[in-house]
């Protein structure tokens, strides 16, 4: 059995899906080529990506009204390329902040255009997220960025945080596919691949056609010009073709397991068994505020800090790897996405409990 | 046996890489994961930056006065990124124009920034490059740019447009790794890696740490600013991971092979064989000048065009893939990145000389 893999990303794939990639990374579709060697517009690549974007479609309930963008690089081009297509002079973004995530996004429009902080949940240490009582409006915003789900805190919207006739945007790297949404709330949704979708170097955008009109703003460069890109459905220049090819691979897996609803499901159970367990230990605890818990990363510490490194090497023995939290807040992190069926939830807990009573906690 | 691919990119790997990678695809290193699921700050991955780093620094002599980035996105966006980081307000850039990707690049700088056309070989319909006697130099050019191949018209420079006291940037997705170069007639040097690096997705830049200084610009996004990635030595998003797993693996086959200085005298010879039979053939011909001609992409047509498709048809029963011109030029295209053996070579000059003959041509 393959180890469970725990990483908050780039995260674990389903099996099946590596295996289906190794039978045919020298001759896909009979071509005598790699996929990995095959040009973006070939037939057979249009094809796929044709394929790709009709079951994302599909998956998310996608309005006819929104563009999809398949773009190479990371997620945190976004930072930039949102405010640069977004924002024209006078205009100004708020931005709340729930997290490392939101705030480096925060950051990053504030460096290039205008931008304000809306609400922040800094003051209780990003255990909590920003409530909707705290938002501090100002006139002229032109859009709300926030982000759902955050990685490194473990923290989680349980409310879609819509403000009456301002556009909004959403970092959905971590929990895209992961749950249903309602896409009409949004204006941009975009996600990095290596969670629910793909792998790293790949970036997923959902946009509204109407917000596609960047004529008032800056020159743009072209690579990051979502009209542009749009245009050209995403083939203007050469896409990373083999992140495209496994991301088509898993929108098929998703649909095999019942869809995004199914998942969810699942994911929801996934998390409450380990959150639950957390709770009712001696051992371990959970800092993030109940209702704001991640479905997805799960952070916990052990009481006994000191005990973590023993921790995480016993659990690797146990093949259970990449519990570390991250660098910047320590402890220990559990990601749970998509492709970590229930099973490895079990093992985990059952390791948790064990290590637990071998060192009397 | 594989089919030849002759792809301009993404093109075909050797096979030997393909074999490990698939071998190791499921379980990287005895870590229990694959290397696509591992996240780019673990040890393992940071080693195989480091390793990749040195590896390349040693193929093509690298001076320690240069930073070598990995960058996610393709080379394209180079063609705003070096406009962004490199031209102050006043400043501007002079452009070598040769074919379709050096007309792109210039195209992009004349949008976001002040640039000039140095010489171009448009007049020619690009089938020479443009020639040191024709530059026409302006006062106050913070750099010159070229392409050194252009896989589009299947041009080459046989001489490095050095120009006494001004920098100089080449775009050398298509022939980086195929020769051997002096780095230190350059300011800063990329290429796409789908070529002789790895597969899409991927971008390197080499750069003169001098120049990484870009203070006195507008705000850049940290994704798309040279001095950010270099402070982050390429870590501070998410790399892709794969890609760079891939590029690591084409060094050390470059090694193998005997380096850069080694594969240049096959790529010479790949390439002369080829545009010999050419130049004796009175079934096709190359418009190409010969000191102007690619070592990489050889373009060529049948005299009677009508019959290309059943070339390109009968090609593929024989198992010579992807050998049709850009569709921006139509023709054939003959890609002879550093994959392709030899016997490669010989294959197509067989197969097409028997279809000279089988045609009556």
């Amino acid at each position: 059995m393959r180890p469970y893999n725990f990483g908050a990303g780039p995260a674990m794939l389903p099996e099946s899906i590596l295996l289906e990639a190794q039978a045919e990374l020298l001759n896909w579709q009979g071509m005598g080529r790699s996929v990995m060697e095959i040009g973006h517009r070939t037939p057979e690549f249009m094809a796929l990506m044709a394929q790709a974007k009709a079951d994302l479609r599909a998956l998310l309930a996608i309005p006819d009204n929104y563009q999809i963008l398949f773009l190479g690089g990371a997620a945190r081009t976004q930072f930039g390329m949102i405010p640069m297509n977004m924002l024209a002079n006078g205009q100004q973004a708020g931005h709340l902040v729930s997290g490392v995530w939101s705030a480096m996004a925060f950051e990053e429009a504030v460096k290039l255009k205008k931008a304000y902080c809306v609400a922040s949940s800094e003051s209780v240490q990003f255990h909590d997220i920003p409530h909707q009582s705290a938002y501090q409006l100002q006139d002229n915003t032109t859009y709300l960025y926030y982000t759902p789900n955050e990685t490194v805190n473990g923290t989680y919207y349980s409310y879609c945080p819509l403000v009456e006739g301002i556009p909004l945007v959403a970092d959905m790297t971590s929990c895209l596919l992961s749950e249903p949404i309602d896409v009409s709330n949004y204006a941009l949704i975009f996600a990095g691949a290596q969670k629910n979708i793909s792998i790293a170097g790949l970036t997923i955008v959902i946009i509204r056609s109407d917000l596609l009109d960047n004529s008032a703003m800056q020159p743009i460069p072209c690579m990051f010009d979502y009209q542009f890109q749009a245009m050209h459905d995403s083939l203007y220049a050469t896409l990373p073709v083999f992140n495209c090819y496994l991301a088509l691979k898993m929108f098929e897996w998703i649909k095999a397991q019942g869809g995004v609803e199914a998942l969810y499901r699942i994911n929801q159970e996934k998390a409450s068994r380990l959150y639950d367990y957390i709770d009712s230990s001696s051992a371990y605890h959970c800092d993030v505020v109940k209702p704001a818990r991640s479905l997805m990363n799960v952070c916990f510490s052990l009481h006994n800090t000191a005990l973590e490194p023993v921790f995480l090497a016993e659990a690797a023995r146990h093949k259970l790897l990449a519990l570390n939290g991250h660098k910047l807040v320590g402890g220990l992190r559990a990601s749970l996405y998509n492709a970590m069926p229930l099973s490895g939830v079990e093992a985990l807990i059952a390791f948790m409990s064990a290590f637990a009573d071998d060192h009397g906690l």
